[in-house]
This record gives C-alpha cells, structure tokens and sequence, in this order.
C-alpha cells in the first residue's frame, strides 16, 4: 500500500510503499478515507517536532484521520463503520493514565503520538488500531471527519479553562481567538455557536481579501490585525475578554494574554514555541493575575471523551463554514498540494479513497 | 473608643480617639477582642498599597479580627456571641458580587476592603458590620480568631487551584510554599493536615535557628533556603510538585513556578508585587505551560464560604502549631509591639478587650 512518509530534516514528504499492516489481537483494520494537515505536520516536515518510531528511518505522517472499519478482526466494531482514531498510544503495554481514559494528561515518555513522536501515522491506504482508540462517527460526517481531531484537541483545551472557573459563578460574554488558522477559526465557532458568547474576536496577520478573515466576519466575529492592535493593546482598543484561546505558538502572546483578559478571566494556551528569551513587566503581570483573580491553563491533546464532543460539535457547525473552511482535498495522485500554504489556503486533506 | 489608625506616608500607625459607632439598621454592635497584624498592614503603614475612606485623613487598620457581639440590634445574632467579620463591602449599595456572595471575585471599583482600601478596619474597641458579614465561630476558638481571615486567604486559594485540576483525575501528592511568613506556615500546616500531601516543602531565606524554620521541621515539612536552592532549581534538587503556593509576592517567582510545577500541576498566585521588568525564557516557559498541561491561578480576598471553611481548619490545627505560630499578643497600651518586625516575630495580634 502507499504511504506518506517523511524523513526527518528532508523538509518534504514523500510517497513509501509499505505492507499493508495485520491487525493484533484487539486491533481492528482501517481503510483509511482522508487525513487532514496542520501545523504539527508542517513542523514534523521541517524537522522542528517529533520523533521516528523505534527503528525506523522515516516517519508515515497523519494525526486527523478518518476511516472506514476494513475488518473489525473480533472486536466490537462493524465492518463498514466509519471512525476516528484517536492520536496517543502507550509506549510499552499500558499505564495508568491511559488506564483511567486520559493519554492526554500522561507526561513524557508514557505516550508516543502517532504521526508525530514515536510512532507511525495515519497517512496510509491502511491503518490498524486497538479498537478503543476508534471513535464511531456517523457516515454522513465521515467527508469532514478529519476535521474531528483538531476540534477535539479545543473541546479539551476549552473544557480545562471553563473547570479553571468552576470555583465561582462565571458567566463568560467575549472571547479573543489568537491565531486565524484552520484550529483559531474552529475555536472561533465553536465559541460562537457551542458557548454562545456575545462577542468574539480574532487576531491575526493577514490583509483583505483573505478567507480566513471572511470567516471570521461571516461568523459575526471581530477581526483583530495584530499589525495594527498588538494583544496588549486589544483590552483599550476593543475590550478585556474573559477568555483567550492562544493558537499562535508565539511566546510573547502567552504572557500579552494576561493583560487582555477581563477580571476573573481565564487564557488557554495551545501554541509550542522554541526557546525565546525576552522581557516583560513580571511583577505587574503578576499583580494582574492575584488582584484580578485570573488564570492561565496550558493544554495538549485530548481523550476519547473529547473526540465524542468534537463529533457532537461538528455536527453543529454550519455547512457555509466548514465548505469555507476546508479548501482542498488532494488525492494521492497529488498529495504534495495538501502540504501547499498560501493566502488561499485554510485547511487541506488528502483523500486514500473516495467517500 | 480608641482605635489604631495611620496617616498615609507617616510611616507608623498611632492610637487615636473616635466615637463608638452606632449601628446602622442591620447592622450589630461588636466589641472588638484580637486583630492580627500581617504583611498588607505592613504595606499600607508604608503607603505602598491602600486608600483612605472618602473625607477621611487617616486609616484605622485591621482586617483579621474576631470580636464578640455588643448588640445585635435587631439582626439573627445573638448578644455574647463570638463573630469574624469578614472584610469586603459593598461601595455604594450593593452589587451582583455581593448579592450571589462572592464579594471576593469583585473588580476594582464595586468594593472597598475594611482596613486596606476605602475603608476603616476593625483595630478599634468596637466596630459596626451587616450581620451578614459577621461570621459565628465558637467561643473555645476566640482567642485564635483573627488566624480566620488568613487562613480563608488559603481555602480560597486552594479551591480556586483544585478547581482548575478539576476536569481530569488529579491526586496531589506534594506541594511547595514560597514564603515562610504566618500565611505561608498556615497554608503549609492546611497541606499537612487538610489536603493531607505526602511531602510537602516551604521556601525561605533565613538561617536555622528560627522559630519559622522549626515550625517547618515540627510539620515534617522540608524547609528550602532560596539562598542555596533558586525556585526554579526545586524540581531537581528535591522534586518537581504537584501545587506551588506563592505568598512572597517577589514577582520572579510567579514565572519560576512553572518550572517548579511536575506535568499537570497548577501554582497559585497570592502576592501583590510593584511594576518589574526582567528577563524570562518565555517561549520555552510557554511550552512548559501546554506539553505538560500546567495551571497558574492568581487569588485574591475570600468569601463568607472560605471563612466558615477556614473556622473549621482551625478547629483541626494542632496546638502546639498555633501557639508556636502566634508569637506575641499585645494590649492596647503596648500596640506598637504587634507591628514589631524580626527574626522571631512570626505572627502578632492586637488585643482590644480581654477573651
């Protein structure tokens, strides 16, 4: 079967013939349908993030994935289903974090990540997996399933912030998305359209005509040039937020994100930046997070539970946004477009098999 | 009456004669027993931190008191009563803060503080509050009444940090205090005896011996001399901990707590630092924040819930602790010794009226 694969510092994926895998016990084999790129693979690619599989000298690529159940090989699932998988695994057998159904909160070296550290990803015509890492999504989602990872990693990261303000009677009315790629402009409507927030808001650093800047205006969202209105400026200019959502990875917005926050208020952080020193008023930063009783929640990936909720929301999100939002599917035949960024480029896929 | 008050920039607080207030509707009558002296007094003598009612030339002082009910005036207490007042009011009326009881999550504006911000404070032989903020406490601990505010400082920090572990399983074996003062020594006693942690840790920077140090001993707490072990060394030198617990209000320290911090751990912020500029590691700090899904929460004031939480962590702590804690209780007509700072001064009280 083929494969994409990528061989770390080769700054570009390639296509591998590779034997297609035979489920173990408890495992079920996949035929894998599409299988969306982000910004970890991107990274993956450049050598910047992850690691090969023991062994290996090339990592298949792909962490959002959806498929269909090729042969459920004894275990609960149907042949024909469509599912998800999630993206952990353990290293060696189990341990209690995957034990108890969080593999999101297992620290280093209790997980590897298919498609990204440790272990081969889904970008294959074929995928085997232990079947309670696939998720049943409803067929008539499946075009759009790989779009379930991504929302699963906000549904968690979402779910952390509102737990951070569970102590008191927190009423959230505004939210700042930082970053206006495929995961801020998912966030963004999930805010939208799941919190029901009044007013929302997102950063970023493009110029009109841009579609991602569409979205967010057809979602009734403010867009936010952060050429123009830094994060530390959007509190004057615009309002302080009770919730920040970081999805930049640039180092300095995790600590703006206090400032641009209401009293009470409460900023995730999803970004991965490299080591960057720089300096900040830490003790009037400091002073803003005790006076004004505010948080910062730092969040990676996401658990089965959260893949369930990514599903229930993207059956929620309207058709306009998610056709906006998904801006090629590539087959095999030309999978190198599916790597292609661009001002035209939100969110891509490529297609194993047609749906 | 006589009441302890200080002119802002005096520098020293002084005895000062007012009339004795006359309840309001709703209002009782207490005469004053103990009020405690800690670290805001201190910043408020110096003029770095409160205001002056309306109208007023002077503050009198005091936010940690206990007293005993003169006269109800009509309200549910009963007169002989022993009462805790807690410290926020409403400016003008009331507000939504107010009304759901969580005066504590108030912004700047819908609040004055009794002793530190806009109001006078309870270190007179008698004082007027809204039954409402009169919390009962046993008569058996009367005499360690004014610990109740401070240890309230704690239930709400610990709430506010357990709360935003509270969306997967979290089970905190060990924490680290930083600062040695009455709160930090009360809140490690509460990690001991409440939270029940396995190994506990409380950063400091004095030389054995000292009454603070033998407090930690006596708990079984491991005592770090920051002069030998930096914050942001912790995590090797002993461990990294499940729950930082900051009460130095020294600004480096907030940012050090997230190296301090293992994966899934959360720091409370409790201090109060001035404007300071210094360098950090930020973006690799922002990457601790989310691959190791790490919290900070700043806090600040507590409600009435925390007081009647605190009443009975009092109740729990042991003897010898609060009587090595409390190391001077002074008349009123050697008050200026309660304000005395020193190697074994740990915890001091002004006492209006004999218990």
């Amino acid at each position: 079967m083929q494969a994409i694969a990528v061989e770390p510092g080769a700054g570009e994926p390639t296509l591998v013939e590779k034997p297609r895998p035979e489920p173990a016990p408890g495992e079920a084999l996949v035929r894998t349908l599409r299988v969306g790129v982000d910004g970890t693979d991107h990274e993956v690619i450049a050598g910047n993030h992850g690691d090969l599989p023991a062994g290996a000298d090339r990592l298949v690529l792909g962490h959002e994935a959806v498929g269909v159940v090729e042969d459920p090989n004894g275990t609960a699932l149907e042949e024909g289903q469509h599912v998800v998988p999630t993206v952990r695994r353990p290293p060696n057998g189990t341990n209690e974090y995957f034990e108890r159904g969080e593999p999101d909160m297992a620290p280093d070296g209790e997980y590897v990540e298919r498609g990204i550290v440790g272990a081969h990803g889904f970008m294959a015509e074929y995928f085997t997996s232990p079947a309670e890492y696939l998720v049943p999504i409803p067929e008539r989602l499946a075009p759009l399933g790989f779009l379930v990872e991504p929302i699963s990693i906000s549904e968690k990261a979402i779910e952390h912030a509102v737990a951070s303000r569970s102590a008191f009677d927190w009423e959230p009315e505004s939210a700042l998305v930082l970053g206006n790629g495929s995961l801020g402009l998912l966030t963004l409507a999930m805010f939208e359209s799941v919190l029901e927030l009044d007013r929302t808001y997102c950063l970023g650093r493009r110029d009109r005509p841009d579609p991602s800047i569409d979205i967010i205006d057809e979602l009734g969202s403010t867009y936010v040039d952060s050429r123009e209105t830094p994060v530390s400026e959007i509190s004057e200019v615009h309002e302080a937020v009770d919730i920040v959502y970081e999805a930049t990875g640039y180092a300095k917005h995790a600590f703006e994100t206090i400032d641009a926050l209401a009293p009470n208020g409460v900023g995730v952080l999803l970004g991965v930046p490299e080591p960057w020193s720089f300096e900040i008023d830490g003790g009037r930063l400091h002073q803003e997070f005790v006076l004004h009783n505010k948080a910062l929640v730092g969040s990676v990936n996401s658990h089965r539970g959260h893949f369930e909720s990514a599903i229930d929301t993207l059956e929620g999100l309207p058709t306009w946004l998610t056709d906006d939002l998904v801006t090629g599917v590539y087959g095999l035949e030309e999978y190198q477009s599916a790597f292609e960024t661009g001002d035209d480029v939100v969110k891509t896929a490529v297609e194993f098999a047609s749906i």
